[in-house]
């Protein structure tokens, strides 16, 4: 957050993205990222660089459809309208600018959230997905999901998520957080069946949701009772947890802030 | 459909690809189609050259998710479920066959055929499409759906479509065909919105859905009236009808047979 802010107000993006062509979100040098992507464009539209904040640095591979930017506007006046229509043009293929909006001076996407929602895609079965591929993991067999709901169950809440977590990103942090819910339903896309995890916490710790679902499916497959999930998360060890299910499953569907932060 | 079936069954696969990846479904040589990677994909697992018949001819880039494919077993006994799983490990990637029967010797899928139906997508808007890209037409700007609606009633039912069929294909041949109904409607996919415009009928010229979907378009778009085509069905001439629809946004979704062919 800016301490100071040059303006009077911050603009926000929302954004999606096709995370297979992106070295991830988070701006790197000599990669393509969609943070870089995006303050590219910024740059050549406002004339001036853009400091951008992400709501979620999501990797390599886990793709976003409401990832939420923010930026300072630092006396630039761009017209709503008119900048989604430019960004668009300009930024990489495999990002779209939704909406652009106007938020208090100082607003940012990822310190003013207060709920972020992501959605992770399963087939299961012995036909592979098709159309779904490149946003679902195919788990080959058929997956309890009764047992799974039970294992999710007891993760919702505020846990020390140290488990379910890149163990080096948790060195001597605070990894307690808040998961407000779990739901695992079946849906149609595309006409493919599918099996979505919907999980949806006021923060997430580094590949958090992709560990759960990686132990939740530890679960489904019967490899593991229930009950370990509720073992794995009071031993605050990544070890104890099941694997990191691929990105490409993994959405960033939706992040909310309070009412009062917008203009 | 062969006159003296050297076998008292006939295989039918039910398929699934990705159009962007083929030069259309029939067989060519030198180029890579989907009925060409599935014979040379049966021709490895029954150990014999299989010449299959598929329900619907589809143009490069055009999907199936229902594709139907025949072929007689010629003395081959194959157990369905290793030949599903044998062909899936075989076939070009972007090609999923769904669904092994049987039918009664002499099934074609495509004389057999009595209902087809396709669908077709749109995204609308000053946002394009991302994940539904390749699978979706952007037709920026708005839509005037009761005016699609109003011009796809003219086209149900028993007519000749010469106007709305590629010329060339049309020269000396029988254009009469049935369509059952077009029904138009939005759809959430993948997290974004699009317009589906559904249609089934006994059997399909070619080309012609996308040529009714581009005419209907032009009607939305208000460049047209809606009674215009009426007036292009009445013609029977290409010129008279509207622009072909691009193929990315086109499926082929399901093939109904009578019950009586199954064993």
């Amino acid at each position: 957050m800016a301490e100071t802010p040059a303006s009077p107000f911050a603009v926000v993006l929302t954004v999606a993205y096709d995370g297979s062509r992106f070295s991830g979100f988070a701006r790197q040098p000599e990669t393509v990222t969609v943070q870089g992507s995006l303050e590219s464009a910024l740059a050549t539209v406002l004339r001036q660089p853009a400091d951008t904040v992400g709501a979620g640095r999501t990797d390599a591979g886990v793709h976003a459809l409401g990832q939420v930017v923010s930026f300072d506007a630092n006396g630039a006046e761009p017209d709503d309208a008119s900048l989604r229509r430019s960004l668009n043009a300009l930024v990489a293929d495999g990002i779209v600018v939704h909406e652009v909006r106007r938020a208090r001076a100082g607003f940012s996407a990822r310190f003013d959230a207060v709920s972020r929602e992501y959605r992770y895609r399963l087939v299961t079965g012995a036909v592979p997905p098709l159309f779904l591929a490149p946003v679902a993991w195919w788990v080959k067999g058929a997956l309890d999901v009764d047992a799974m709901r039970h294992a999710a169950g007891s993760l919702v809440g505020e846990h020390d998520f140290r488990s379910f977590c890149v163990a080096e990103s948790a060195e001597g942090k605070r990894t307690v957080r808040r998961v407000d819910s779990i739901e695992i339903f079946a849906e149609d896309q595309l006409g493919e069946e599918c099996l979505v995890v919907r999980v949806v916490g006021n923060a997430f710790l580094h590949s958090m949701v992709r560990v759960i679902v990686g132990s939740l499916v530890e679960v489904g497959r019967g490899r593991r009772p229930a009950v370990w999930v509720a073992e794995a998360l009071d031993a605050c060890n990544r070890t104890a947890a099941g694997p990191t299910a691929p990105s490409r499953g993994l959405t960033l569907w939706r992040v909310d802030y309070p009412d009062e932060v917008w203009l």
